[in-house]
């Protein structure tokens, strides 16, 4: 099946993933020079580092998300495709996708990474991931609708189950979901549920690591935990989870706590692409590449980001850590190195800078560190909103954010308490209008 | 099963539904008076006039709705109940919920509508209704998913199929998002789609009567199908839908068109409640009440708004038109009743009074009409915004509107074209994700 290009004498790069890594390589990727291609599963860029605050009922999914076709309607030569990535066939040198085959002259591979259950298929059935904008708004979902099923509950049990929430992961998801939903406990449950008494709401942490934000230094580590304390949030540190069936979760050590609500932000773990061989693969999965991040053995075959294990960067020997920089970084250099390789020019190598890390505990409190120097409190928050609002990627989206954050500020409110998904028993045509729109992006 | 409501000593009045009559009935109530119990199957109050706005990218959900709790949040004796509607039980004085049952003192059903296929299974099935919320944000996905598989396909007969989006109804809803769909053809394909001749994409509106906007004047009909053509929208008056099966649309006089996407805005019936006899029923299933609302042989039970037919007003023999402002006025003219029955003093039999209608076209162009005065263009587009500005419900929500009207007036965009859906194929853990999210409200 043809899928359509329009014909170019230019060599085409086929950009498989508009995460950080895709976006900003076919940001910076001269296209005076190639002709580029980008392909996605969803028609637009979400912007992962806010995704707990839509989770949270702080902002709205399309506050943090942009379609492609908008971000690069100036761009010349680029080409948008909303298709799935099936598998690579390096020898014909195409890549497969749901809507038909791309051949390429260099293909990149940015499909990042997926919530690692590290093979616990017991917690990934019933515990609820965070990373996706879909998975947020589905996770705002529950947690509004358990609260509100405990309402009517006579069972005490029952009650206590449904107002249990576990966050699964020490991790700055981990940390910032906690601190969300502990403010969203103290400022907006007594006012909305005035008939039910919100200590009955309990958050735990369960963290596998002896402390929090094992990233970061143990100053900061402390000042997360002690902020999340003082929120009511329960810690639980060298913890791990072993099962849990929806009902009861387990614990390494036996103990069981009663929950129907269990977030897992404990791992990431590289999406696989077929075609990509297996000595090919190193730890979670990620691709191995060299210092251009080419992938070992496959030639003009990159990986970007999340989805790949670079182990020629001194300082990085075990690879670099999976996070947005990294892969921002990386795309940015590899967008010249394509260049260079057109004009013969030198390629260089990637050294990773590291920009520092930050996580947001609640309302005026936060955690920051740039290479020596470390934040907590009030500067670390204000340094968090500036430094997460430049990143975001339209004007019309950092003003709308920055107004809900200010209304959320002022007002201490979380006004996106919206449930919004379809009711099951009530409108018969529902069921269908779903199979309609729920149909895979395959044309027929 | 109990259903856990505070005690009171106070009357307890019930209103299963939160539109417009059941919001304004709770918010007009007299709560030293009576405890107020709101039953909806949202946990939000949505505003239907914007809804197409929605749909065609304009507008984010959370922008027309808003959650119950926070609406009420000041008000005592007032408390909210996720759960869908079942039954009456008028003898034993309780409604059936799906979360148990509610025993009431004065019951209130203003449940609403739904749409209306006139009885073709066929078309209920393939077509896309644009009544609530999730129906219009699974309508944008549609609209902005067939043009994607519009892009990767080459055979002519799908690619036009795709691209041709058919309305079905004139009224309000039809003209509005026929407008709507035909200024994003004019402003955003060509932005968005560099690779697409624009031209290819089709709007069609089909109404059963001779001109659009019945209910308005004949030059408001005029104005609205001048303008309308003038974006390239092809009326066709005096025309029925007889079938359409997913692919093929059929007219009454045999045409036939090839079609993936179907708007159906052609009519509207009310949702029934079990235990109303249907000898209370009348015209589209509207549940028959006299003067004050309340329902034909079932004392202390009150219908109001689209749900209720109410021929005792002398200027609408045949009932009120199932509008907005209808609701409104019947369920503000309810609460004082209601008081009147407490305090002795006597009750009042509603009078309409026509507030007047409107519909918008395009950029600068409504129509609108208040009584003899009739406005086109500009004065009535300008009319039209202040009026549904006014009508939303909070602080919040009207900003965020207004914002996002001035950006898409200023830059003649859309700027929420995503696709906000599961993807198929791609995570497994998202099926059971959904199903988690798709529980009903029951407690197990």
């Amino acid at each position: 099946m043809s899928i359509n290009l329009p014909p170019s004498s230019l060599p085409r790069v086929v950009i498989a993933g508009g995460g950080f890594a895709g976006l900003k390589l076919a940001q910076a990727l001269d296209s005076s020079l190639f002709q580029i291609i980008l392909i996605d599963h969803h028609n637009y860029h979400q912007f992962p580092p806010l995704i707990y605050q839509v989770a949270s009922s702080g902002l709205e999914p399309s506050s943090i998300a942009f379609p492609f076709r908008a971000a690069f309607k100036r761009k010349k030569n680029f080409i948008f495709r909303l298709a799935n990535v099936i598998s690579v066939e390096p020898e014909q040198k195409q890549l497969i996708t749901s809507v038909g085959e791309v051949p390429y002259d260099y293909l990149v591979l940015a499909c990042g990474g997926t919530t690692n259950y590290f093979g616990n298929e017991q917690v990934a059935k019933h515990s609820l991931p965070m990373k996706t904008l879909y998975e947020s708004m589905n996770l705002r979902n529950v947690l509004l609708q358990n609260i509100e099923k405990a309402l009517v509950s006579d069972k005490p049990e029952t009650r206590e189950a449904l107002l249990t929430v576990v966050i699964v992961g020490g991790g700055p998801s981990g940390v910032e979901i906690a601190g969300a939903l502990a403010e969203m406990k103290r400022y907006v449950l007594p006012k909305d549920y005035p008939y039910m008494e919100t200590d009955q709401f309990k958050i735990h942490l369960i963290d596998a690591s002896p402390r929090l934000l094992q990233a970061m230094s143990e100053k900061s580590s402390r000042t997360a935990a002690e902020g999340l304390t003082s929120l009511g949030v329960e810690i639980h540190h060298n913890t791990m989870v072993t099962d849990y069936d929806g009902r009861v979760l387990t614990l390494g050590d036996g103990t069981k706590m009663n929950t129907r609500t269990v977030i897992w932000v404990s791992g990431i773990i590289a999406n696989t692409v077929e075609g990509i061989q297996a000595e090919s693969l190193g730890r979670g999965k990620r691709i191995l590449v060299d210092g251009y991040n080419e992938v070992l053995g496959v030639p003009d075959v990159f990986a970007l980001g999340d989805q790949c294990l670079m182990t020629a960067d001194p300082a990085y020997p075990q690879g670099h850590p999976q996070m947005a920089q990294v892969a921002i970084q990386q795309a940015a250099l590899l967008a010249k190195n394509l260049k260079a390789r057109l004009t013969g020019a030198k390629q260089q190598t990637f050294r990773y800078k590291d920009l520092g890390s930050m996580a947001t505990i609640g309302r005026n409190r936060a955690v920051a560190e740039i290479g020596k120097a470390k934040w907590g409190g009030f500067t670390a928050w204000l340094l968090w909103l500036v430094v997460h609002l430049r990143s975001i990627l339209s004007v019309r989206n950092k003003v709308i954010v920055l107004l809900n954050w200010i209304w959320n500020y002022v007002t201490y409110d979380r006004s996106l308490r919206l449930i919004l998904k379809r009711n099951v028993p009530v409108d018969p045509y529902q069921a269908r209008q779903e199979r309609l729109a729920n149909r895979d992006t395959h044309v027929e």
